[in-house]
């Protein structure tokens, strides 16, 4: 499979992982990385990743904490593939289901997990519709869609178990919007690519049963400076662990 | 009036602004200030504050910003008299309007503002209420309490006119969810107390008929360090610069 033409084997955690995707279409970069280091498993927890792709965020969790028992739902079988033979070549173990999230199999509409973490699509805005609503994202299918992996990931939490999702930072309203009162305890976690600069991403934290008053964390920095100064790797000793070292992304309190 | 045993007579902005406010009840510290310099007012243009309370906001900004025309509306008779006398004081010319913001007078419905700005109170979380309600802040008084200050600022907006508001940090879902289609290119900046450290109050900027996608801007940071070292001030120079330079807080782009 290495030799497969329409792939490329890429290295994440430092080596730690390799990983099979396509060279084209949706390829993970630092975002299921991050995602997987926010998440706060304990050993021995249940993890459902809804929309896994090729696995990369449930991949860099159990790297990081043992005894996970992995899940992964993926719409699409080429991905959901490419996510079983990852765990193979890595020799980690997950159960993928290919399965549209809003229509899950009975299998997995009886079972709860400790942890539900998602990437969802960045969907793109589509102008003509945002200028029609004053701005905000209404773009129906993206609107709708989001609350639906927020609706069907709260659905299979255990009470008090944790929501973990990563999303662009400009679906942060409808993120919060999306968040009824199944859910507390919500922290936002800012990802600004540079000091100084608005975020480029966002991960959100809620709790099912949570009663704690929401939190807007301090923002992750990615790279060094204010601007991109020199050719290659620019990480910040913060992203480096994250990144090439594995370890979590810790929460305040 | 400067010997009134309840009042004490405060500097603003290095000096700049001497305010009388009461010694006990509410005290302007440096949220107002914050707020001030955070609103992106031309010279000329018409502000209104809702909920002025001494007035401080109002005065920092056309400290900064001239040949404003401002007006205030304040609830408590206490306070819309203090802000009089501030601007007297000041030599500033300030309206203010004693009235609840829910029921404003004809001649100020009839009038529509460049920028509308507001540092509504701060209410206290209801623990009893918020736990029914799985954590999110649903303290009913509050909740309303803070959409209606959205709504009537967004109608006294002019087409393309700013809102720009201060608030704890914990209450940024609520301004969100009470942004509706009429306001858009919304733009959150967090105010964090030390670096590392949450969020503790978020000013949010939004503009009526604005049609840009929500931002998340990077944290302003107020106290040098990751904890609280000596006594005394020890405010980051980006801070100096708005609470006693009188300076202009930027956003990007």
């Amino acid at each position: 499979m290495s030799g497969d033409p329409g792939l490329s084997h890429d290295a994440f955690l430092g080596g730690r992982l390799h990983i099979f995707q396509p060279i084209k279409g949706y390829r993970a970069g630092v975002d299921p990385v991050l995602l997987a280091a926010a998440t706060p498993a304990r050993p021995g927890q249940s993890v459902l990743e809804l929309g896994c792709g090729a696995g990369v965020a449930s991949f860099c969790l159990v790297a990081r904490v043992e005894r996970l028992l992995l899940t992964g739902v993926e719409l699409q079988a080429f991905y959901a593939e490419l996510a079983r033979r990852n765990a193979l070549e890595n020799q980690l173990e997950m159960t993928v289901v290919e399965a549209d999230l809003r229509h899950l199999p009975a299998s997995l509409k009886e079972r709860h997990f400790d942890h539900v973490i998602a990437n969802p699509p960045y969907y793109e805005r589509h102008r003509s519709t945002a200028s029609e609503d004053a701005g905000r994202d209404m773009a129906l299918a993206g609107e709708t869609h989001l609350s639906e992996w927020i609706d069907v990931a709260t659905r299979r939490l255990k009470p008090r178990g944790y929501l973990t999702m990563i999303q662009k930072a400009d679906r942060l309203p409808d993120m919060l919007g999306a968040c009824d009162n199944r859910l507390g305890s919500i922290r936002v976690r800012p990802i600004q690519p540079r000091l100084g600069r608005a975020a480029e991403l966002v991960i959100l934290q809620a709790r099912k049963g949570g009663r704690a008053a929401f939190a807007l964390e301090a923002p992750l920095i990615m790279h060094e400076g204010v601007s991109h100064k020199h050719d290659g790797d620019d990480y910040t000793p913060e992203a480096v662990k994250i990144l090439r070292g594995g370890q979590a992304l810790p929460w305040s309190g």
